[in-house]
C-alpha cells in the first residue's frame, strides 16, 4: 500500500497530471493514506506562493483568476487554481459553470486546476483545502490560486491558508462604506476594482483609497493598493500581478512571511487534532456508556458541560 | 460570585429584561461564569420551540420574522428573536438596520431581540448562539426565532440548533432549481415564496412543489409545504405560523424530536470540547516546548501530524 503511495507521489513530483489528481482526492477524500502522505509531502513543499482570491458573487473573480493564469503562464510560472465552492444552498453551482470559461488551459501542463466543496464538518475552508494546497505546493507549482466565494467564513479562512489576498470588487453595491466596516480592510493585501469601465468606479477607488488611508498604521505597515481592472478586456491584469509580486516582498524582507506560515502550521496542528477529537468523540458517544449519557443528558439529569467532563477524561 | 449570578438567574425568571440581557452577554462573550451559567440553566430549558429562518439576502427575512412575531404575540406566545451576523465583509451591516424595523415591539415585554456575531473561531454559528438560545430557552420564551443571513455555513448549523427551519425565497432569481440542487431541501421544513405578488411567483411555487415531489419520500416523510407571502402586507403570514405548528406536531408526533434533541445536545458537547481542546493547543503552543516543536515544523525536520502525535499525548 505504502509502495504504491510513493509511486505516485514519485509520478506527481515528474509532472503526471493524473497521479497529482488522485493524491489531491485521498486528501480531499479523507483516504487512510491521507496522514502518510502528508508526512511525506510536507518536506517537500514549502516553495510555492498562495494567493487567495475572494469578493462578492459576481464580481468577476472567475475572469480574474483566468487572466491572472494565462499573465503568470507568459512569465514562466506553473499555476494551480483552487477553486472552493462554499456549499451553500444560496451560491452553490455558479462555480462550476464559471469553470468552463477556463478550458483554454486544459491543455496546459503548467495549469491544473480543481474545484473543491468545503466539506469540513466546522465550516469555512475545510482542513482538506489546506493540505490539497500542500499537495500542489510539493507538485512544483509556483503559485496556486484560491478563489473563494466571498461568502461568511470563508473569508476570514483564507487568512489561514493563502500569503497573499487579493479582494475584488465591482462598483455596482452602493454601500462600499459599509462593507468596509465589516472587515474587509483585515483582510485585503491588494484591493481590484473590476469593471472599471462603469461610471461610479472611481468614486469606489476614491472610497477605497479613504478607508486604506484612515487606517491605522505606520512606515512599516503594507498599505493595501487600489488596481483598476476590466479582467474580461485583459486590462490592468499584469498590474495586479505586479501589486502581489511587491505584497509577497514586503512579507519576506519585514518577516511577516515567516511569521504568517507559523500561524498557518499552528492551525493545520490545530486542525488534525480537532478531527481526531472528532474521531474519538463519535466513537465514546455511539458506546454503550455514550448512549447512557446522552440518555441521562436528555432527561435534564445532567448538563452538557458535565458531560463533556466525563468524556474528555477518556479522550 | 456565584450567588450575585443566581440573583441574575433569579430576575431572570421573573421575567426581569436587564437581567436576561446581561446573562446572554455572559454567554456572548466566553465569560467565566458562562459554564456554571448554562449548568444551573439547562435544567430549565427545554420547552421552547426554536425555529430557524434562513433565506439570500433580500428576500425578506426581516419583514417575516417581524410580521411572524407580532402574529405569535396576538397568540399570547413569549417570542424571542435571535439575529445571527455571519460577520461576513460582504453581507455584514445590513441586519443592524433592519433591526430598527423592529422598534416597534421594544415596548412589548413579551418579545426580546438580540443580534449576535458569529464569533465562533471554526466557523458557521458560533457556540455561543446555542447557549444563548439555551438562556432564552430558560427565560420562559415560547418560541425562539433564529434569523441566519443565509450564506455559507450557517444554513447547515442551523439544523442543529433549529426545531423547524423555515427558507424563505423571493421569485427574481432565474436559478430556483439550481438552489434546489445544491441541498436546500435537505434543510427546509416550510418554504415561505415571499413577495408573492410578483409575476414569476407561481413559477417559484411550481418548481418548488416538482422538487418536494421528486424527494426521497415515503408516508412517513414530513413533505415542506409551500406558502405564499407578502410579508409587507401581511399576506399569508398566518398560514406560515400554522404550518410550522403542523410541523412541530410531526416531529412530536413521530418522536424526531427527540432524535433531534439528541442530535443538538451531541454537538453542544463536542462544542464544548472543541473549545476545551482550542484552550489547551493554545497554551501548550505558547509554551517553550510547544515553540520549540513550531520551530522544527517551520524548518521542515517534523511534519504536522508528528506535532500533533506529540500534543495530543499532553491534552
Amino acid at each position: 500500500m505504502s509502495d504504491s503511495l510513493q509511486q505516485l507521489i514519485d509520478q506527481m513530483r515528474t509532472g503526471h497530471r493524473l497521479s497529482l489528481a488522485r493524491l489531491i482526492s485521498k486528501v480531499e477524500n479523507g483516504d487512510s493514506e491521507r496522514q502518510e502522505l502528508i508526512k511525506r509531502l510536507y518536506p517537500l513543499s514549502g516553495s510555492a506562493e498562495v494567493w487567495g482570491i475572494t469578493g462578492p458573487p459576481g464580481a468577476g473573480k472567475s475572469t480574474l483568476v483566468d487572466r491572472l493564469t494565462a499573465d503568470l503562464r507568459k512569465k514562466g510560472k506553473r499555476v494551480a487554481i483552487v477553486a472552493v465552492d462554499p456549499s451553500s444552498p444560496f451560491t452553490g453551482g455558479a462555480i462550476l459553470g464559471d469553470r468552463i470559461r477556463m478550458q483554454q488551459h486544459t491543455s496546459d501542463d503548467g495549469v491544473f486546476i480543481r474545484s473543491l466543496g468545503t466539506r469540513g464538518k466546522h465550516g469555512g475552508l475545510s482542513h482538506a483545502t489546506k493540505e490539497v494546497v500542500m499537495v500542489l505546493d510539493a507538485a512544483h507549482f509556483d503559485v496556486i490560486l484560491v478563489e473563494t466565494a466571498g461568502v461568511g467564513q470563508t473569508e476570514l479562512d483564507i487568512l489561514r491558508l493563502a500569503h497573499s489576498v487579493l479582494v475584488i470588487l465591482v462598483p455596482e453595491s452602493g454601500d462600499s462604506i459599509q462593507v468596509m466596516k465589516a472587515g474587509l480592510m483585515e483582510i485585503a493585501d491588494v484591493f481590484v476594482v473590476n469593471k472599471a469601465d462603469r461610471p461610479e468606479a472611481d468614486k469606489l477607488v476614491k472610497e477605497l483609497v479613504t478607508m486604506v488611508g484612515l487606517s491605522d498604521h505606520d512606515e512599516h505597515t503594507w498599505l493595501p493598493p487600489i488596481q483598476k481592472t476590466e479582467a474580461f478586456r485583459n486590462v490592468g491584469v499584469t498590474e495586479v500581478i505586479e501589486l502581489m509580486a511587491k505584497h509577497q516582498e514586503h512579507l519576506a524582507k519585514t518577516g511577516k512571511k515567516d511569521l504568517k506560515r507559523r500561524e498557518f502550521l499552528k492551525s493545520e496542528v490545530f486542525d488534525i487534532l480537532v478531527s481526531r477529537l472528532s474521531q474519538s468523540f463519535d466513537g465514546q458517544i455511539q458506546s454503550r456508556s455514550g448512549e447512557d449519557l446522552l440518555s441521562e443528558l436528555l432527561q435534564r439529569k445532567i448538563d452538557p458541560y458535565t458531560v463533556a467532563d466525563r468524556m474528555s477524561g477518556v479522550i
